[in-house]
């Protein structure tokens, strides 16, 4: 199976592009709901849960795993892949980011060299995208933005209001000022707010969807290596595990990934 | 030591009363950062959490303890006491909650039998304060409203913010057309916007400092149990635990209190 992990239902909007570009596969989906969001925590409480959302996962027979948060990918990723490698016998089970792939997307769309990224504080107090930016082309100018309040309003489903567009606006005021041609949204939440972003940046900001660069990126990752692909099982199977309360899951998964989810499995991974 | 458990930051306005009211007396705070808000969570995940908070805080000698958190005491207290005096040995331990003494006052101060309560959704769901308000006045009309987004804007300080007095606008509409002439703050972030929440709901509502009552109850209940009194010791030690980052909960803390909060260590309660 292809594990999905996230701190909670962001996630969701990743799996929804790789149901769509490559759905044959099975996968299983963990939101550690019951201590999402990540987004305020410190370094040391993400790696201790995102350590036990891939341990759980690959218990679960994952053969690759996405870490579909910001955050967890922020902040603690290169952590939990070097310790994997590490260990002996798991050449077979592979850990993978959003950060990367985004990045590699951005440094091709930008032409004036300039690119906004926002996302949680966590994300941005990181500074994982400004280094991977800068990795890729050291010239690049990069401009962030923590949005903390995002995360909320689109959990509570506050997506058209004007209270959000009142509050994107300001945060969104020093980015616009940066002269930048591409935003990247670093959290798996802001996809929901593309229109109202994408208004407010005006047409001529490419605002590319993390989803679809995620998915498009896994779906060359596995016909790069098809000694990964062939472990793959092929059922279309579509499982989700959370750690908070199944129902609530289930209702929101269904707003995210915009079909219906069945099933939902209460599950424990602390510990 | 007199402990007071909270779910992050929003106990530190009930512990800001107590060293007020009862200075005298130690006081060992534990915060959990890691985990909070608890307002959305499941009834499971707080129960296990309030649980671990509660073990936690009697172990570091604690013989008495106020859990701030609304979430808490309305999903779980009564759970929490019941298990506790069924085990043996513990007379000289107490688990006090923050909601009765503020349903006694709300009964006292209404004079048209008409009171509102808002809090997160969490506690508005569990019925809480209906049931402990309606127990004491059975003919109470209560009007409730759950108001998940106050507790992220006051932890990213955005007291004064246009867009934090149109949401509560939003939130206190429904409330406002009960014709009540009493609202309870049911969450302990909420009385950090007492200012905008009097000015929306103008001045002939009266809103209590949740805090305040909950200070002067404990002063009442020590005055009746000298038995438990004695037992606390009376140095004026002001300790803080929190699940999360030490440094972002002493700067927080400080905020919160008015005051410079010094003492701070992370701990691990969980598993």
């Amino acid at each position: 199976m292809i594990g999905v992990f996230d701190s909670g239902f962001g996630g969701l909007t990743v799996l929804k592009e790789l149901l769509r570009q490559l759905p044959e596969y099975d996968y299983l989906y963990l939101g550690d709901n019951a201590r999402a969001p990540y987004g305020n925590r410190s370094h040391d409480s993400v790696k201790q849960f995102a350590e036990e959302g891939i341990k759980y996962l690959f218990g679960q027979g994952c053969v690759l795993i996405i870490v579909a948060c910001n955050t967890a990918s922020a902040q603690v990723l290169r952590e939990l892949q070097e310790e994997y490698l590490r260990k002996p016998n798991v050449t077979d089970r592979k850990i993978l980011g959003v950060i990367k792939p985004i990045v590699e997307e951005a440094v091709n769309l930008t032409k004036n060299n300039t690119v906004g990224v926002i996302g949680t504080r966590s994300t941005i107090n990181a500074k994982s995208y400004e280094v991977e930016l800068h990795h890729l082309n050291p010239k690049l100018k990069v401009c962030t933005q923590s949005c903390p309040l995002l995360v909320p309003l689109v959990e509570e489903g506050w997506i058209d209001k004007p209270e959000t567009r009142m509050i994107l606006k300001k945060y969104l005021r020093s980015i616009k000022s940066c002269n930048i041609d591409t935003l990247l949204l670093g959290c798996t939440h802001y996809p929901l707010l593309m229109k109202e972003i994408k208004k407010i940046m005006g047409r001529n900001i490419k605002v590319p969807s993390p989803g679809k660069i995620v998915a498009a990126s896994l779906a060359d990752y596995l016909s790069r290596h098809p000694e990964i692909e062939t472990l793959l099982t092929k059922k279309e199977k579509r499982l989700f595990n959370t750690t908070d309360d199944a129902d609530r899951f289930k209702s929101m998964a269904t707003r995210f990934l915009g079909q219906t989810v069945k099933d939902v499995t209460r599950v424990d991974i602390g510990g």
